[in-house]
């Protein structure tokens, strides 16, 4: 047995003497380790995944960040979307005066509840760009954004509204569409963290 | 024999008693899994990438993406740029009204075409702003936004046009700088989902 | 020989004929080769970090910014900022109109140096609803912007300063904030290509 194992040693070019079998453990510890250090590199937090920052109330950049979150989850990716600041105006359907502070109606009143009233970040005149925007979409058979929602919503797109966010502009639970989530900072940044892309919109 | 390959194990193989070939094979079979599974971990789609949605119109925002996308080039990045909604103002070399229904030339007549008509996001005070930036960037020997673009093309930036973008505004081919892609929302994230960074701008 | 080989290898490692190692060293030397593979991917640029370019002026996203920057330190993530056009108002301290000329003074004029000038990108109605915004944030027991900006260095946030945009903008050091970088694109995309997420903001 000596000889065979001498043999193909031999193949391997270093010579006709036996390896060893501590010579070949340590090599396969040494691989061990190099694995190891690999399954625990900040590369394998990462998954099939998008997540979204909507910091922005205005109507066409909610219709692209919709368009790229169904886009995302139609090719199977994970799809988070984290709602803050104006942003809350897109996932708001009615307003609520009720047990609110002088600022908090002030900001109800003045914030647009819903897609609806959402104008466009650039181009607005006073909501007739938003109406020609809607229009072109519907003329060229694009989904609505209020349908791009939905099927977000369907295609099991994440949808979480910044608590924060939520607590300064005083918006009330009553006041956002269904089957939204609630969550902090930490909520979007360990989607983000485990994300191929994150996006601010 | 089971007494042997404990002692072996024991000593970590430098005693004399053989390790047996089945513990050996076990061992290189458990790291061929583990090393099976990082491969085919989402992290592994990752390439040496940055990809852009350039949705802004605005001057500031255009400058800002191209020195982005020409210094990630310049180090060797690959680098896809996804120019959409009012971004297609960047990426138009001229006007063009033939074949357009109304709303189509209202937007022809509204939108810059290129960027000498780009305005700044903040302070463009009706184009003063926008010509004080221009004028900065040549004193200090910045190469213009029109050099960047040109720069970022032959250094193999890849440049994308949103189609849905371009037919919802009426834009037609020959209104769009030579060189570009058309595609989908599939189009950026096929780069996103590869990019070690995307930005929406 | 050939024959005990070929048995080991079938009944893998279970049979009593014992494996050559040649063959075992193979399968090892090929596990090395995909191992090596892994470790040169570029997924293994990837670290622990979060990396921002802070692009706007707007006092709403400054704050975004910096509840995400302390938010991610604080959960342990390395975190960079880079301030570049706009975002130079953020890091502002003072305004110096000494030895600069006719535009820069024009610019150190118009912009505001440091957060308290800061207005909101929607609905800032000539700074009323910056007021708003900062009084809300107090009533909730929210830290201020310059007191995150504090928690954020103390965190160990690395804060750069565009070096061309303060050149453009005519900005001097004597102006902005102690403790921060000076750094170029490629600062930023270094931090970026090595981030689980970068935003432009």
């Amino acid at each position: 047995m000596s000889v065979q194992t001498a043999d193909a040693v031999s193949v391997n070019g270093n010579g006709h003497a036996p390896l060893d079998t501590k010579s070949l453990l340590e090599k396969i510890a040494a691989l061990e380790a190099r694995v190891e250090a690999l399954e625990e590199s900040p590369a394998q937090d990462i998954e099939d995944r998008l997540a979204m920052v909507v910091f922005s109330g205005d109507l066409d950049k909610a219709i692209a960040s919709l368009i790229i979150a169904t886009g995302a989850a139609a090719m199977g990716m994970e799809v988070s979307m984290f709602y803050t600041f104006w942003g809350l105006s897109v996932v708001k359907k009615k307003k609520s005066y009720d047990q609110k502070n002088i600022l908090e109606k002030g900001f109800t009143a003045m914030l647009p509840a819903g897609t609806g009233g959402l104008g466009l970040s650039q181009m607005n005149f006073f909501g007739a760009g938003a109406k020609i925007i809607r229009k072109l979409m519907n003329d060229h058979e694009v989904a609505s954004v209020e349908e791009l929602f939905e099927m977000a919503q369907e295609l099991g797109v994440r949808m979480v509204v910044c608590e924060m966010s939520r607590e300064l502009l005083g918006v009330h639970d009553d006041e956002l569409i269904d089957g939204l989530e609630l969550g902090g900072v930490a909520t979007f940044l360990g989607d983000a963290g485990s994300a191929k892309a994150a996006l601010f919109i």
